[in-house]
């Protein structure tokens, strides 16, 4: 081999403190937001028309957010995960400036934490990973804290560091720059529910389900310009642990925000996510359900009156339906918790 | 269940003359002209360049009127045939002023007939479901019937109303607003006929045939937005009557269409579907054919002379070859009666 | 049969020296773009990101060299190859002014050479395609010959011509109007390599494979309105050569020039392709593994000294990893002779 290739990098690759610029950046527009709605179902109606976003004070339909969240990681996955065991965990995951179409997004990320592991063959490496836009302004931030082998099991340690992380994320006020919830049109939105008619505790069962194709999760993985390669090489997984393809995480988390849909319409932003687990893998042949619960009811960024927020734990669950509400189980795949935007009131008047 | 989602209304649910304004209004531009592509093979000139529609006038190439009326249907899934036992037909099927990149849709339907099945189980909704643009212009009209479930059997039934349904549709005025054919190109257009050359009576082969992917019908699906439960969840349909997802018949009528360009390559728009039924349904790895018949030449709206209509029958089959043209059997899709518009006379020059 | 669809054209319906005009021009857009993407797993930043093309003196992101060739390349097949028995090969693929988004295209093709084969049954077409926008700039020509089967084995055959091709493609000039490469930024292009860097006879195994479903290749050829029946039709093929669909080559040349990201980040033009064949056909379910050897390092059109062309031979394999280089045997797909455009000095600064 000539070393052009990158093999990825190891544990001992890494040093607290060092920021690495991810590469290909990314313009991301029209064809992006079509080819989201087609591989998620996503029904959202501030990110599927311009004309309702517009009606909102927008310039546009921003772009949807995990879409912006799976560019962002992708960006980090060559540098950052390549060989990575395993995807531990996410936290701080905060949503800033909307993305429109035309924006370009770059991405960097900072190493915040790094901790061998006892078997000495693999370590926990922690990054902040940042994307921002064209005009330099933060579109996300995240945390992630990945399971990396050590090229060299006798290499040296680094003194382990962890970082402390926030048990919830504090929202960003410029999520919403120049929104005008005057005119929202539930009818339009799909739901007949606002933030004061949700509870905590209240539990939501979205009721429909979503089977996942290899083609379907591979193309939206390859739409994120994510390499993980468990996703793509059938050839190489079938002597892996499972035999075959995994699921890329994300790909799970948006098809269940889309099912959330059912339940949480007028959820229109995403406004953080506070932690997330994946807890079991997803095959293709897979299908996935969702149900959320309302963990609590908080108070939006800038006093505004005329929205709220929800802290939502919401739970996808493969080939098993959630009218019973399941959390634990291998039927689960993901366990997130996160903060979502909605109109504080809404009245619908469908008939008319 | 907390009640926030929505499990879809029953037949007892509607009423005589209602108006249901449908959820998430949708802009369509780019991604979706691209992916209806590379979804469906479609390769009519005038839906694929702008640059040929602008030549006639055009200011740039109109979305393909299948894929706007799947954007339409789409929007009244999850309002009225949710809990579909079958979607029994279409009529007056009326497509008006194009849709170009960047307008945004929004759609409603009144139920126009209701009449409760002898079983009492079942009853029929016959709806019309209009679309329009952000400039209020009507872009689709369709009326379509479904026979639902009820909630419970023993509710009251409405007394039966049954619309009557025009066996044809008058085409709409609005359908070419500044169309100049003068500068057509029929080698760019890719057929050697116009309006002259076709006979009623006339049978076309158009000979390729398509097979159906789990993932290329899935997307197509929910690029529409469209959310019926028989085309998403193989966990549930593994024990529906049919052992597997059923593919959505729009998709076949998309392909079927997609097909004909190979005999009808110069008609560039659907003006109207008379009617419509998928007679037979179809599953992932079956391969769709066609075949149309010419029914009828029309005039078309305007007194222009440089185009005509031609009202077609076009069947579909899954594995079975078109060149004996089939018209009965369990092979048979869609038995399909529309109308196309074609300039009245062309001249092709392949050779340069 | 009407006589209205198009059966292809056999051996005996070309003559030398004609042209033929090819039907259905094509706009591309952020549609194509995106789709692209998400088929192939590109990651080149020269066509991810506007931001990044601007930076560089462009109006903005040119679209993938390979997505222009599969367009163009489609355009022909429903006139020059719906017949084919084989492709047997390209030459004189030249790359020329860069398309952008909302161009819009068309081709044609001229026969530069005609020889009947041994057993009369069928023959070998030559033509040149080329590709031009709605200015009339030529964006691609190629070179191609197939084997057609003759509709009548007793039909008069041509004298033989068979056209002299060029060992290798000299480059356009106006492949890179208004490039300046002085504010290039290798971090974002994602690789530490330029021009300097790269030895004739080095090796480059590019590591990664890529699984191919037919949903993927289908949806991509579709994208490119490439008709070949060979890529679509499962239920002919089942009684076919191979008792399935064939993955289209170009499919493959897209997937290994994708892989060729680690190890060529910075390869951002495709200028030439040389030579190319398809040695044994790819089935869905095939992993797609690729390497690559620097064959010469050339000097660029209009005598820069900021950047430099690399003539390079990438061979892609199927389920076969390529750490050793594999130039023979069944599991070879593809053997590509071509030309890339590079910086000549990169220097990387990843950590900040």
């Amino acid at each position: 081999m000539s070393g052009k290739s990158d093999p990825g990098r190891f544990f001992e690759d890494f040093r607290l403190g060092e920021t690495i610029r991810h590469a290909t950046p990314r313009s991301l527009g029209p064809g992006e937001r079509a080819l989201y709605i087609a591989l998620t179902g996503s029904r959202f109606a501030l990110q599927s028309s311009h004309e309702f976003a517009r009606g909102l004070g927008l310039p546009g339909a921003p772009l949807d957010d995990l879409l912006v969240f799976h560019i962002v990681f992708g960006r980090s996955v060559p540098d950052i995960s390549l060989n990575a065991v395993a995807n531990l965990g996410y936290a701080e995951v905060r949503f800033s400036t909307p993305v429109y179409d035309g924006d370009s997004l770059t991405a960097q990320s900072t190493v915040i934490g790094l901790k061998e592991n006892s078997s000495r063959e693999t370590g926990t490496v922690y990054v902040r990973t940042t994307g921002v836009n064209q005009r330099g302004e933060t579109v996300l931030e995240l945390v992630r804290w990945v399971m990396l082998r050590k090229r060299d099991k006798g290499a040296a340690a680094p003194p382990p560091a962890v970082p402390k992380l926030a048990e919830h994320v504090l929202l960003d006020s410029s999520l919403l720059p120049g929104l005008d919830l005057s005119r929202y049109d539930p009818d339009l939105g799909g739901g007949g529910h606002g933030w004061d008619d949700y509870e905590p505790g209240e539990r939501i069962d979205h009721i429909d389900g979503m089977t996942i194709e290899e083609s379907c999760h591979m193309t939206a993985t390859r739409l994120y310009q994510n390499t993980a390669r468990v996703h793509f090489n059938q050839h190489a997984e079938k002597e892996g642990r499972f035999g075959r393809r995994i699921v890329y995480g994300g790909h799970v988390m948006s098809v269940a925000r889309a099912l959330s849909f059912n339940g949480l319409a007028n959820a229109f932003r995403i406004a953080a996510i506070n932690g997330g687990r994946h807890v079991n893998p997803c095959f293709a042949g897979d299908t996935v359900y969702a149900w959320t619960e309302v963990k609590a009811k908080l108070e939006p960024p800038g006093q505004r009156r005329d929205l709220g927020a929800l802290r939502l734990r919401t739970i996808a669950t493969k080939n098993r339906p959630c009218a019973d509400f399941p959390a634990e189980g291998p039927e689960i795949l993901l366990d997130l918790d996160y903060t979502v935007i909605l109109p504080r009131r809404v009245q619908r008047h469908r008939n008319i």
